[in-house]
């Protein structure tokens, strides 16, 4: 209700029979009392008083309504003959309706948010489609970590009306959506589902995760959404098929959806790696091989540039290890993440040398390579480096450590902020990479056919 | 040097040939020159000049010492025909030494502190040895982060002379030592290993992370340390054999030590959910059935209790969901958590509803049971909480959000201070879980040969 009422340019008509005022607006007894034409019906009412309501809303003509109340299909029998009544109710009247069971939805351009718990949502170009209010809620919450803006956010609920399919197909269309987030318990029209993907993922990338696949979780979803998950063998089949990327967890479906939208797809899979210690480069190399990842051969041209620059006990290959901390803090440093981006061998770059302010933040310190920064904001000094990374064409992946002070935490902001993320394991840098890949690969497949 | 010169009580000399005197102290040319007998000798010149000083050592009846410089095995055949030199000055002077190419070891009871990069390193019953000092490193900097404190720490090198196996077997008598965490490329006496791990780990637990097992990543390590790292196969079945829990990546060393410290061992494999929503309850119930853990039936005593508890919409079984935000805020939250603790049909409980001081924190303060916390600091509060927790004896594990905040840094930081963590994932919930509970077993089986 409160953020509602946010962008004022929208009517809002309170209805409850037992107040005639809510937040200084007028409140009405039924929506058949409010002189204007409605538009859309938000439903927050007990579960046996919402057919009643929707039957007014029918006669008050209004074209599509939201069910947040819970107590239908997901409960058992006496619910599931209550959502039956609902569906019949809106199929008479020609209304569709979010829910019941959701928690709402929201957009961003015209401000318009009918969740009650999501506030300062950033804008963007990520379109989330959410089986479950509270792991959409992580997943938005989590956003700012990733840099991560929305232009829509569905929690699906019970989808009695309205599917997970519908959203999808309004999305793939949305000029405002650049990458689909999904997350799945199940699908209520699987073959309509893969129809429809299958047409948006050339275009636009599908970042799916999709759970309840064992059996406990499965029971746990009946009684969540009354999703009837199904086997999890035919999801990933099905996936795979029509180029939808799945993931394993929602820091997955948030990190390689950034990705897609700020790093360019890589064009194989020979990875280089950037390490300014040996152990982390074995860790990366390990994670990429482990991810079907290749540690390849650095360009002769390279390992000359790299000679030149660097003392003599760097690796002399790939992993690229600087050897501890002495050339740290020095111009070289910056200099050798640019010579290995420009090598033609590698299709990526898992990197934990990259930007970083000395006397500035200690942390971040560590790598520099821009001697001349005065008067320059972080903002400025940071969007240029990564300004400057964006004229090579292969994803680069940072690593780093956990945020651990406030500061830490502002600039893996920062740095987020401009779509490059600060991945804290190796392990999930390879990890987005195959990710990517796959992606790359899947295009060609069909862009062949 | 900074460093070694924290405890006053220390008498340090430093020797080179160019100054007589380094920060504040006399500096000698050679250590023979030094007046007073010397326990230890930290050598951190240019390669060449490393036997020379070695021999010096030995001359001056030196017990130990710590060889800093690199260019040794790992960078070739010249490397490795000097380091054939040091082990055999060092074997007929009667010396051994902890390197080369090390960072460095620390021992936190005596403030003995050899590396150069880590300062106000907790004490505390973690004791870790790191065939790579930048993992180490990582390792050690995101202590604050598992709320971990170390007895001891040591960066291996390259292990001419003194063998990760002999420190573990050093740290396997330590006192001070309650469980010990490896970072593993390679051994160089891998029977040996085997042999003393599987005395310790009916003791004490070992949890090792090894990489290297792979092709490029077996290169990687050795131009790193010159380690010999051996097939990953041959690794994991003697890690299964010998009780040490072998994980695969920092994280999950981190947190799988972390548990241990504080949490007591599952009995069994049947685990209880708690959520405020569907969503992450299904996630969580496949991510303990994807670790081989199962999702129990509760006891009717417990659903009579929840049921005379709770509203109605709860998932009247196993995940607990509260759905939704209308009891969050309320005590019963809290009461929940303890009847579940005492269902014992479970064997562990993952949780996101979990202690938080509302009106403090709104992020931590969704949860709270405690009304009369009046006059308490967050600290007392907290420990309370815990000790409450404690009471139980099955581990709790709890899920929440990434710390967004410095004021959410905060709060973490205080529970991991406690040993709980808040894990950011039901994933790795459930995997610290599998862990524990393979553990559990294993000493279940030596315990009945």
């Amino acid at each position: 209700m409160r953020h509602l009422l946010a962008p004022e340019n929208r009517p809002i008509y309170p209805v409850n029979p037992s107040s005639s005022e809510i937040m200084g607006l007028t409140s009405y007894a039924s929506i058949l009392d409010i002189p204007e034409p409605v538009d859309m019906a938000a439903i927050v009412v007990r579960a046996e008083l919402v057919p009643a309501a929707l039957r007014e809303c029918v006669q008050k003509k209004v074209n599509s309504a939201l069910i947040i109340s819970g107590g239908f299909r997901e409960t058992g029998e006496e619910g599931k003959k209550r959502e039956e009544e609902i569906i019949e109710i809106a199929r008479e009247g020609g209304i569709r309706f979010i829910g019941p069971n959701t928690m709402g939805h929201l957009d961003t351009s015209s401000g318009f948010n009918t969740t009650s718990f999501i506030e300062h949502i950033p804008s963007g170009s990520v379109g989330l489609i959410a089986q479950s209010g509270n792991m959409g809620t992580r997943i938005i919450q989590n956003a700012h970590r990733y840099g991560m803006g929305f232009s829509k956010f569905v929690c699906c609920g019970n989808e009695a009306s309205i599917y997970l399919e519908d959203y999808l197909e309004f999305y793939a269309q949305d000029p405002e959506t650049k990458v689909i987030m999904l997350y799945i318990e199940g699908l209520r029209d699987a073959r309509r589902f893969f129809k429809i993907a299958r047409k948006i993922t050339p275009k636009k990338p599908v970042v799916a995760l999709k759970s309840g696949g064992t059996k406990g979780s499965a029971r746990a979803s009946r009684s969540h959404v009354g999703a009837l998950t199904g086997s999890d063998d035919v999801y990933t089949a099905a996936f795979k098929q029509t180029g939808v990327i799945r993931v394993s967890d929602d820091e997955g479906l948030c990190e390689v959806t950034t990705a897609l939208l700020n790093q360019p797809l890589p064009r194989g899979k020979k990875v280089g790696i950037l390490t300014m210690g040996g152990g982390l480069g074995v860790v990366a190399a390990e994670s990429c091989e482990n991810e079907g990842l290749e540690i390849t051969e650095l360009e002769q041209k390279t390992l000359e540039k790299l000679n030149a620059l660097l003392p003599d006990r760097w690796s002399h290959g790939n992993p690229v290890d600087l050897v501890g901390s002495n050339v740290a803090h020095s111009p070289e440093i910056i200099s050798t993440l640019w010579i290995l981006l420009e090598d033609k061998n590698l299709d990526a770059l898992i990197s934990n040398v990259w930007l970083g302010r000395i006397n500035r933040d200690p942390r971040l310190g560590r790598i520099f390579g821009n001697t001349d920064t005065s008067g320059e904001t972080d903002e400025e000094y940071t969007r240029k480096f990564f300004q400057q990374v964006g004229q090579y064409d292969i994803p680069l992946m940072m690593i780093g450590g956990y945020p651990q002070t406030a500061s830490d935490l502002d600039a893996y902001i920062l740095f987020h902020k401009e779509g490059f993320l600060i991945y804290p394991q190796p392990q999930r840098a390879a990890r987005v990479l195959r990710h990517l890949n796959w992606y790359r690969q899947y295009l060609e497949t069909i862009s062949g056919d």
